[in-house]
C-alpha cells in the first residue's frame, strides 16, 4: 500500500469522526468549571427569585395609585415604612400607602410595581409626592421570572460560559458532572528533528511541532503530554504510538513529513488489535499527508511534518476529535470561529483541493480585508504575521480582488 | 457627594485608564508560555532554515536541466546518492546529475531546485527520466527564508499564540521574559447577598457575581482570588478593600447595585492615601452604577450588583484594564472579538447611553441576525441564552429590522 492511497474530503473524514464517543464524566465545583463540557442537564430546585425584587431604588406601591399623575398633578402617598435589604418583610400595603425599597429589595405583600426614586420628591417625613405613572409590574422581577423551578437551565454537552457558572451559582447548584478532559498523547517524528534545548548540527531542525501542538491541544481543552522525538523507524514508533495508546484518550504524532513516514506509521498501526485506518490524505492545502485511524475506539491522528500542515491539519480534525471526546453536543463539535473577508488582491488556488491561505486581516469601516501571506508551508514566520486562514473552495480556481469568502480565525 | 456624579462616556474612561501600567516580569519556559504576555522582544540569533531545505519528497537537480523536458521528451539525469534525512552531505552536484532527497532534506551544493517525484521516472538503478520542467527554487526554502539571523520575530506586547510558541522552539528560545499575571481581588458585597452553599430565606439571594466574575478574570488571563461577601457598612467594605489592595494588583467588588452603596464605596476609597476617583456612572446601559478608581497606582472597580450588568460592565471595564496590567500592546487593549449581524426585529433604545442588547446569533446563508432578548437585567437566564450584545451607539433611537449594528460575542 506504500504510497497509494485515496484522498478524502474534508467531509468524508468528518462523517467517519462520528464513530468516536465522550469519555467517561467525574463530578467538580463549579469553581473549576469553567470551559468543561455537561455530563447532565442542569436542573433548577428553585425558582429564581424566590421572591418579587425591585430592579431600582424607589418605592414600591400600587401602579393604579400612580395613573393620571403628572409633574404638575402628582399623586400623595403615605410612606409607611422601608424593606431592610436581605430580609423578609410583611409590612402589607394598602390603597395610597408606598413603601421605601433598594433594588434588590423585596416588593412587599400588596404592591404591584416600583416606582423610581428620580420620580418622586418626599414632602415631609411620610409623605411622597410621586410624578410619573407606572404600569402594574414594572420594575419587579417576578418569583421565577428568571429560572422556574424544575426548568432545565444547561443542558447535557453544553460547554460552561461565566454566565452559565453564574446561574448555576443562583440556583444553588455547587457541584457538576462533566465530561473528562481528554489526554492527549503527543509524539514527533523524523530524524531531522531534534529537541529544542539542542544545537542542530547542519540537515537538523528543531521540534517545533511539538510547541504548536501541546499549545493547540491546550487551547482546545485537552491535556497535552509528550511523548518524546520518535525516529523512522517502525520499532521506535512502534513503542512510542503503543505507551501513548495506553496511557491516554488520544494519539497525535506530528512528522509524517514525506509519504514514506505516513505509510511506515500506517503500517506500525496495523499491528494493533482492533486498527481500522480511517482516512490517508485529505484534499486539503497545505496538509494533504494525514492519516486517520480508529484503534479499539481510540482516535489517532497523524499529521504532515511542516510546521504549517500540522497546524492546519490539527485545526480542522485534531480539535473536533477533542471536542468529541469532551462531549461537546454534537451540533458544536464542527463549529468554527469564523468570519467573511474580502481578499485584497488576486489570490490563485488549485481546484481538486479547499485551500486554506494564510491571511492577515485588516478591518477598514467594518469590512474585514484579508491580505494573503504567501510563502512555502515549512515557514512558520508566516503562520505568525498570520492571522487567519481564507477558503477557497475545492472546485474554484482562486479569489478574485474584493470577492469575498470565509476566514477562520487564528 | 452622595448621589451627584456626572456620568461619563466609555470613551472618557477609557483615556483615563490609559494612566495604569503593566506589572513586572518573569521568566518562564516557552511551554509555560501560551496566552502570556512577552515583556520582551523576540530576536532570532539564527537563520531559519539553516541550511537549503527540500519542501518535496523529490530530486534536487540542476533547474537548467530540466529546461524544456515534457512527458514525450523527458530529460535523462543521472543520481548520484541519496541525502539521509538529519544529516550533511558533502555530495557536490554537476550538471546533468540529481540526488534523492526527502521533505525537509538538505538540498545539496550545486542544485538550485527539487523535482517531485510525480514528475520522475526510474530507468535504471542509476537514471532517472524527468517529465517536468522547473524554475531554480521551486521546492526549496532557502537560509533564512523563514528567519532571519538578527531579525525581532516577536515584539514586546504580544500575546503568545500556539503559532508563536513554535517559532521560538524553532529558534531554540527555550526560554522567554514574559508580564505577571494580575492577581484580582474580587469582592461580593450585599446585605442581601449569602454564599451558595447556603438557604437563602426569603429576602436573600445567593451570591452569583463571585462565580461570573471569577471565571471573566480567569478569560482574561488574570489570578482571581475571592475576599469574601462585604455587608453594606463603611468598616467591613474598607476592611475587605484594603487587604485586596495589599495583598493583590487590582480590586474588583460587585454589588453596589443600588446608588447608596455606590457612595458609600467611594467613600471608604477616599479614605485610602493616593485615591482618585476617575469616574462614578458611566453612559451604557446595562450597567450605569459603575466606579472606577486609581488608589496608588492600583486599579479598582466598582461594579453593579445585577448580573447582567456586572457582566456587561467587566467586559467593557475589567478586560481592558486587565489587558493594560497584563502588559498587552495598547494597539489591542480596546481590541474586541466582535462581528456585524442583523437585527430580527425592531430593538428600542433611549438615545444618552450606549446600549448594549443581549441577543441570540443565528447564521442563515452567511449573513448573521441578531434576535434581542428582551429582560430585566436582574435576569441572569437571559445571559446564559443570549451569545451576543447588539451596541446602539449613544444617540440613536433604536435598530429597525434589517439594520445592521456590530454584535460583541459573549
Amino acid at each position: 500500500m506504500k504510497g497509494f492511497f485515496k484522498v478524502q474530503t474534508p467531509e468524508q473524514l468528518y462523517t467517519k469522526m462520528g464513530r468516536f464517543k465522550a469519555l467517561a464524566s467525574e463530578k467538580i465545583r463549579i469553581e473549576e468549571s469553567l470551559h468543561r463540557v455537561l455530563s447532565e442537564d442542569i436542573i433548577s430546585t428553585m425558582n429564581l427569585p424566590e421572591f418579587p425584587r425591585s430592579t431600582v431604588d424607589g418605592f414600591a406601591l400600587k401602579a393604579k395609585d400612580t395613573y393620571g399623575t403628572s409633574e404638575k398633578n402628582p399623586s400623595i402617598l403615605k410612606v409607611i415604612g422601608e424593606i431592610p435589604m436581605g430580609q423578609v418583610s410583611n409590612i402589607e400595603v394598602k390603597d395610597g400607602e408606598a413603601v421605601k425599597v433598594a433594588t434588590g429589595g423585596m416588593v412587599p405583600k400588596g404592591t404591584d410595581a416600583v416606582e423610581m426614586v428620580e420620580y418622586t420628591e418626599w414632602i415631609d417625613s411620610h409623605t411622597l409626592h410621586v410624578f410619573k405613572p407606572i404600569s402594574p409590574l414594572e420594575n419587579v422581577i417576578q418569583i421565577g421570572e428568571d429560572v422556574k423551578s424544575g426548568e432545565v437551565v444547561l443542558h447535557r454537552g453544553h460547554m460552561i460560559r461565566p454566565q452559565d457558572t453564574g446561574l448555576m451559582a443562583g440556583i444553588g447548584c455547587t457541584e457538576v458532572h462533566v465530561f473528562l478532559r481528554p489526554r492527549v498523547a503527543i509524539i514527533s517524528s523524523g530524524d531531522e528533528i531534534v529537541p529544542i534545548e539542542a544545537v542542530p548540527t547542519p540537515g537538523e531542525i528543531r521540534d517545533i511541532n511539538r510547541y504548536t501542538i501541546v499549545s493547540m491541544v491546550n487551547e482546545a481543552g485537552g491535556i497535552p503530554l509528550f511523548y518524546g522525538i520518535a525516529k523512522d523507524r517502525f520499532d521506535d514508533l512502534k513503542e512510542k504510538i503503543d505507551t501513548g495508546l495506553k496511557e491516554t484518550d488520544m494519539v497525535v504524532i506530528t512528522g509524517g513529513s514525506s509519504v514514506g513516514t505516513l505509510d511506515l506509521t500506517a503500517e506500525v498501526l496495523q499491528t494493533f488489535p482492533g486498527t481500522e485506518i480511517l482516512g490517508h490524505g485529505v484534499s486539503i492545502r497545505p496538509g494533504k499527508p494525514t492519516l486517520l485511524a480508529d484503534i479499539n475506539g481510540k482516535p489517532f491522528l497523524g499529521l504532515p511534518g511542516h510546521p504549517v500542515s500540522a497546524m492546519v491539519i490539527f485545526h480542522f480534525f485534531g480539535k473536533p476529535l477533542l471536542k468529541i471526546l469532551s462531549g461537546i453536543s454534537r451540533e458544536w463539535v464542527w463549529h468554527q470561529m469564523k468570519i467573511r473577508a474580502k481578499a485584497s488582491r488576486n489570490i490563485p488556488s488549485v481546484p481538486g483541493r479547499e485551500d486554506y491561505v494564510r491571511v492577515r486581516l485588516e478591518e477598514k469601516d467594518g469590512t474585514f480585508w484579508a491580505h494573503p501571506i504567501f510563502g512555502k508551508s515549512g515557514a512558520i514566520s508566516n503562520l505568525v504575521y498570520a492571522n487567519g486562514l481564507i477558503r477557497i473552495g475545492i472546485n474554484e480556481e482562486g479569489l478574485e480582488e474584493g470577492e469575498e469568502a470565509e476566514v477562520i480565525l487564528l
